[in-house]
This record gives structure tokens, C-alpha cells and sequence, in this order.
């Protein structure tokens, strides 16, 4: 199989890959393929591989499916929560929309934060990268099945089998119409800790109960 | 009561306050004072401000008390650990020494990590500071009452009541002698996700399950 792009000048300008290192392929939907590098090449400017591939695997869609969706929060932020939603082993993010967000990333930023995911599936094991999801509104995100809402007002019992849609509150908090339409709707409001955290952290570390197990 | 030092020069120069401003004073063990700027004023370079107290509160210490022993990360990581610990609730961090571990923070570096704390515990609604503790050997760690080890080999089950001493293991891992005297010993290894976590996440992630109430 032949790797160009910036996977290809990965391997071999920052990791230095010779003829024969072993490598390990994964195209993030639970492919894995297994073997040595067997050439490389300069096409113009970019950096070109040839891998012989040895074994081929196929890893399951890790459970539960956990999709988070949260405002982005602003600057560095939105990258170490897609970081860390990578390591918990959430399923996707995309950002939510509510009355009182004010940061709706640009589409060149949301072609990074892939960027970040796919880093964070080669470190932490995954076979599965972590999906980037278009922005998503209240009202679509309050509509989804089988949907808990992290918030402090929230009580416990967040157990979940197969797949869920989490749901984090803006900084600003909920607006009072959105807040009544939570709880009049099956949202599950769910307490995950005893203070007030940041999106990214309350983010990451939601999502990492429900991975591990739930409350 | 009278404020100088950084708060003072926070409440005046960042958050820009005037005398008649509301303004809540913690000591980080669990007092707090509901006041009003009385008076300002500067002695050669420092700021200092009083606050005339109207009420006075306490608050217990949170439950459980999760005590983290984590080798320091290197860089920025590390204050980013001790801002996600203060979020999550937890009660201590230490740096573990291990035969790994390559990072003791130097003191300066502690007494800044001190002042993370602090401007942890003012954001996020803690009473408590996360206290920041002297290096813990670990054989010391290991050693302590009800000791949780989050590790990937381990299984679930990670309810604490009380309190709790949460070891985090090192980058490069433990050491096979390490790995025998934690099997052999009284510490529950305790899986809290499916994939690889860095340090930091793993951490704030494991410490923030614990702290919602464990798995």
C-alpha cells in the first residue's frame, strides 16, 4: 500500500522510518494493517511510502457509543478537549449550538481538529478515530435518542449500553426556555462531579465515565 | 479584614473592582466571607484592599477525599493536571517518584503550582484548595491506606467512601518489581477506560469517577 500526504513525511521526517521498520496502518474505522516499510520516494515536494503489509485485523466499534456535543470552547481549548475526548475513547464530537454560544468554529478550523483526532487515535490505541461532526442546534440535539445532559442540577445513574448523546452545557450556561424545554423533554440530567468545570474538562471527563463504565 | 499581595492586585488591576463591589474572600480550608470593598490603597508597589465582612460561612470537606500520586508530566501538562484535579474535586496531588519517572518539579515550580491551585479553586466553586504535596516514594504510595491504582490491567469497582489514595503510573510504565509489589500488596487495580490516557487525562479522568461516585 502506498502512503503520501502528511503521513507519509510523519513517518519518515519526524519518526525517521527506514527500509524495513515495521509499521502499523490504520484508517480509523477499525482497519488495521501490519507490516514493513518497504520504499519511499519523493513525488515533487511530498514525501511518498511503500508499506508491505503482513497481517490485516479488524477491531469492533469500541461500546458504548458516546457522542458528545458541546460548545467550543475558545483558543487552545477545543484542541486539548478534542484530545482528550480522543483518549476517553468518546465515539464523535461536533458542536452545539444554544442560545448563549458565541464560538461556531470555521471550517478551516474544523479540518485541524481531524487533524488533532488522528493524532490522538496513533497515541492512546484507538482503531476508531474519533468522527468531527457538523454543528448541531438545541433543538436537534435535545431530539436525539437516548440523550444525557451533564449539568450540576442533574442526580446520578448514567449507565449506558450502546450508544448515547451527551450533552454539554455552553459557559454561559442554559437559557431559561432551553432549560425547561431539558427538562420537560427524556433528556437525563446527570450530575459527573461536585464542582463547576469547564466545558473541556466537564466534556472529557462525562464522557469518560460513560466509557468506563457510567455512575 | 485587609488583602494585599496578588489577590489584591487581581481584585483592583485584572478584575477591576470599586470600593462598594461585592466580594467573597476564601481561605481555602473551607471558610468563606461575604463582603464589600471598603478601601484601597498602595504601599510602595503593592495594592492592598479591605474588605468589610458582612457574613461568614464554612464548608465541610468535600467526600470522598481522593488523593492523586501521579508523576509530574513534563511542560504545561502538569499545570493543566493540577487545573483539571481542582476542577474534578479532587483533594491532593503529589508527584510519584517511580523507577520510571523522569520529572520531580523543582520547588519553584511547586510554589506555581500552588497558585494554579488557587486560581483553580476561585473558578470552579471549590471551598477547598487542592492541596499540593511534597514527592511521595513508591513504596510510600503503595503503602498508604485504601490505595487505587488505575491501571489497564485492572477491572472495575472503584467505589470509595471516604477517602482514597489514587495512583496514577508513569509514562514509560511501571517496572516489573513494581508490578509485582502492587499485585502482591493491598491496592485495587482499577481499569478507567478502554484506551491508552496520557498521564493528565488519565488522572483528572480517573479522579473525576471516583469523585461522581465511582463505577
Amino acid at each position: 500500500m502506498t502512503i503520501a500526504g502528511p503521513e507519509a513525511h510523519h513517518a519518515l521526517r519526524v519518526k525517521r522510518l527506514e527500509v524495513g521498520d515495521r509499521v502499523e496502518l490504520l484508517d480509523g474505522r477499525g482497519h488495521v494493517g501490519e507490516g514493513r516499510l518497504a520504499a519511499t520516494r519523493k513525488r515533487g515536494q511530498e514525501w511518498e511510502i511503500d508499506v508491505q503489509i503482513v497481517s490485516r485485523t479488524f477491531a469492533e466499534l469500541p461500546r458504548p457509543r458516546v457522542h458528545v456535543l458541546a460548545a467550543a470552547p475558545k483558543g487552545d481549548r477545543l484542541a486539548e478537549m478534542i484530545d482528550g475526548l480522543s483518549q476517553v475513547g468518546a465515539a464523535s464530537w461536533g458542536p452545539l449550538l444554544s442560545e448563549r454560544t458565541v464560538v461556531e468554529p470555521r471550517e478551516g478550523k474544523m479540518d485541524r481538529l481531524a487533524r488533532v483526532a488522528a493524532e490522538g487515535m496513533k497515541q492512546c490505541g484507538r482503531r476508531w478515530v474519533l468522527e468531527i461532526r457538523p454543528a448541531v442546534s438545541f433543538a436537534d440535539a435535545i431530539g436525539a435518542v437516548n440523550v444525557v445532559v451533564a449539568d450540576a442540577a442533574g442526580g446520578g445513574g448514567a449507565r449506558v449500553e450502546e450508544e448515547v448523546t451527551l450533552i454539554v452545557g455552553p459557559e454561559g450556561g442554559w437559557s431559561a426556555g432551553e432549560m425547561k424545554r431539558m427538562i420537560e423533554g427524556k433528556a437525563r440530567m446527570v450530575r459527573f462531579g461536585v464542582n463547576t468545570m469547564r466545558t473541556e474538562t466537564a466534556a472529557v471527563v462525562a464522557a469518560g465515565v460513560l466509557m468506563a463504565g457510567g455512575l
